[in-house]
């Protein structure tokens, strides 16, 4: 529980310095981290205007991203737990999410190994529980 | 060539408008299109400050949001090529692009059928033509 | 608990039909339907030398052979459940198995449309529990 | 070209060994291999009764296995190639391929790095051009 919240607090100010610093991560000043601890995060997110597609659904580079993001936040609660850099990333949509719209990205650590990192996230429905994505995220983290 | 110049205004016109608009794909202004035309599209990009990670490296989200957009101005230069939904996007991460260096994003159509379309992009350096990722994408266009 | 026997009994059925016929899914000669309904498939394996490489794991040709298969079979565990054809399959390979090691397979069900199927498997060693690969599956189901 | 020649001989005599050796590669027995060298490697196959699904196409495990090994065998061309062990492997299906067949896989080295390579592969059918599959696999080399 101390070691959760410890890792809470600290995927929080991480995720808010990155933020601030003014990178692509920018991307992520919605971001909410909810839970962080074990190799596991979890984030939710309203979904705003500038999250959003042509079509007025949660674009797929953004979902891409908080794959990506939100994963790797995961992997950082391990002790040892680098960022790493990213080997391969793959994601399947499977429902669009509108503005407006409150969503989980649920990520975990599968494997953490000494030179890779095997993780995964789905991305669901804060309200009505239904999945909108699933992502995999290989790192290299030796 | 007619036909490809008409393409490469169109899609420039499809990019100004949506990243305009506000929405995710403000992310891609300082995206050019080098040439678009029978479901293919060819873009380069500065990396700037606003594209890279907390390790100052092209971040992982935006090379995959790379992919997704210039694979689907690809097929929107075909007949008929509907920007589509996104069923699966995968991305391979190879080496870093750091500020300053100029990328080059190739997208192309390796199949366009009535209800699935099947792309692809490698993003390289421009000026050493070394890979920095590639990407598949799966759309539906039905 | 009724509904699940009979979808278990019909999978199994439909197993041995297909490694009778001869196809490629006679390389599932070996794999034991543990359980099936709902959208999920359990099978397990004993990994044998037809199974295993040039160095002596499970093969990787063979790994995602075992997501295709058992994803389709949690599939067509439901109602209208067709088993689709292929559009998208990725596999990320995070330890060995080897001759002797008994396998789990369990696939299910993340998402099933009324074109599109998306379908996840994880893969385990039996006793020790620790994950050997995990696998996504997206199919035309139209 | 004499490299070349080499090579050649090399990856058909490899095949051939593991192919003899009765695990599961024992299933490329009908690959020929056309050409090899330079991190890249062409064969083809003519499709039978053995590499088929019950709908009577180019099974989708097979498809995978084809990606994996021909790429494999595509690294292998390259000075200190070693096979390596799978991170990651992706396929995305375009076209059935049927009984009679002749289909080429045609695999290339992306990037061959100290640690991991990244590799590709499309699979065409060899008279008529048109795209059946195409994959990208991630392996470890270090």
């Amino acid at each position: 529980m101390a070691a959760s919240n410890g890792a809470k607090k600290m995927i929080q100010q991480l995720l808010a310095h990155v933020v601030k610093e003014g990178g692509f991560d920018k991307n992520l000043s919605k971001l909410v981290i909810l839970s962080a601890g074990e190799g596991k995060c979890v984030a939710s997110l309203k979904v705003d205007k500038e999250h959003i597609n042509r079509g007025g659904a949660l674009h797929g580079g953004f979902t891409a991203t908080l794959v990506d993001s939100v994963t790797t936040l995961a992997h950082m609660t391990l002790e040892n737990g680098s960022p790493g850099v990213s080997v391969d990333l793959s994601v399947s949509y499977m429902k669009a999410a509108k503005t407006g719209d409150e969503i989980l990205i649920r990520a975990e650590t599968l494997k953490s190994g000494k030179l890779l990192a095997f993780l995964s996230a789905d991305i669901v429905n804060k309200e009505t529980g239904v999945i909108i994505a699933q992502g995999k995220h290989t790192k290299f983290v030796g």
